[in-house]
């Protein structure tokens, strides 16, 4: 259905404009996220400008809209901005330095416990537990991150952390993370220059229908 | 800078329409794609409806987008639309029943082996080994997935298969995966009535500055 916007102005702007239409918004949106989605590239050099307070609260805010098992939303993020810190989250690790103009390294971290009353005591006390879709959750957060980071016109890198302990280490160390707190990926940010590419990944043999 | 066609059409079009203009078209996809971010839900109910093949392959497209490890890409892909197919999978599970209006389902797998010639021997013969990041890219897969499904209008779940081995074997059995393939996460889909309502999860609490 047009608006009445659209039909006012429909016949000087049929061209040019979208009219307020909602099957056409929408279908402008599925274009956006769709091509925001396929234009996700892992980008591994910065300008070193800063990230505007009002972006990283996106980027986080992004990353914190993903789904978690159970709804138990296992994450917590580490922020850093500055390069003394980068140096010692890298610490021994030479394959990093390339980083260390990052605007911002997110580090995405999961509480690996839950603490709460058991299904069969729903009244009782709150016992803590292994959870075990924690991995799963931070994944789906990194992801969104990413991709809030590439929607806002910046590059950003998935390093893996978890579960390799001589990467862990010196971030838990840096950071001073609680012993049920993993550092699971750490996430150099920043501006770039735009000559980074995007992999095409489409392969429809990947697919099977009813059965493998 | 404007475009010639929004200069033109800039007298009655002002407040009406975007200008072709590249910063004001970003910002435009960037709330594009955070609202489908923060809107994306668990939808746990549908109508029956089939979903469109080339829908279907948008959101396969958007899954393959991910990220992976070494850019390994250990992912794979069971679709079903077949009623019946659906009980097969969910054999013994009666929690999923609920899903069984799903337009379809997709199963994402992963290989979590990689074949390939060694580090230390990058000229050699290809070799059969585990991939310790198979979970993490599946997981950025599966949201993908998700995101993809909501900027199209439908609404999905993603239900953990992987690391429960009650719910893995009926749908191992049941597609005929080979062994090194583990059924990761099953995703029911369809069409639905829009009342499901995102959560707000948003937790400054949970952002650390420069260390925990």
């Amino acid at each position: 259905m047009l608006s009445a916007a659209a039909l006012l102005f429909g016949a000087c702007c049929s061209n040019e404009c979208q009219p307020a239409d909602s099957a056409a918004t929408q279908a402008s949106n599925a274009e956006a996220v769709m091509n925001n989605i396929l234009n996700r590239k892992s980008v591994r050099s910065y300008n070193g400008d800063t990230i505007p307070a009002a972006i990283m609260e996106n980027i986080l805010r992004a990353a914190m809209a993903a789904p978690s098992g159970m709804n138990i939303q296992p994450w917590q993020f580490v922020v850093l901005t500055d390069k003394s810190q980068y140096e010692t989250i890298f610490e021994g690790n030479g394959n990093m330095q390339k980083f260390m103009e990052s605007g911002a390294i997110v580090v995405v971290c999961a509480d690996t416990t839950v603490t709460r009353p058991t299904r069969e005591n729903p009244d009782g006390p709150a016992v803590t537990s292994p959870n075990p879709m924690w991995r799963d959750d931070v994944a789906a957060v990194t992801e969104n991150l990413l991709l809030a980071v590439e929607a806002h016109g910046l590059g950003a890198c998935w390093t893996a952390c978890y579960p390799f302990p001589n990467t862990m280490a010196p971030v838990r160390k840096a950071l001073g993370l609680p012993d049920n707190v993993v550092p699971y990926a750490v996430v150099p940010m920043g501006y770039h220059d735009g000559t980074t590419q995007p992999k095409d990944k489409w392969d429809p043999a990947r697919i099977h229908y009813g059965r493998w």
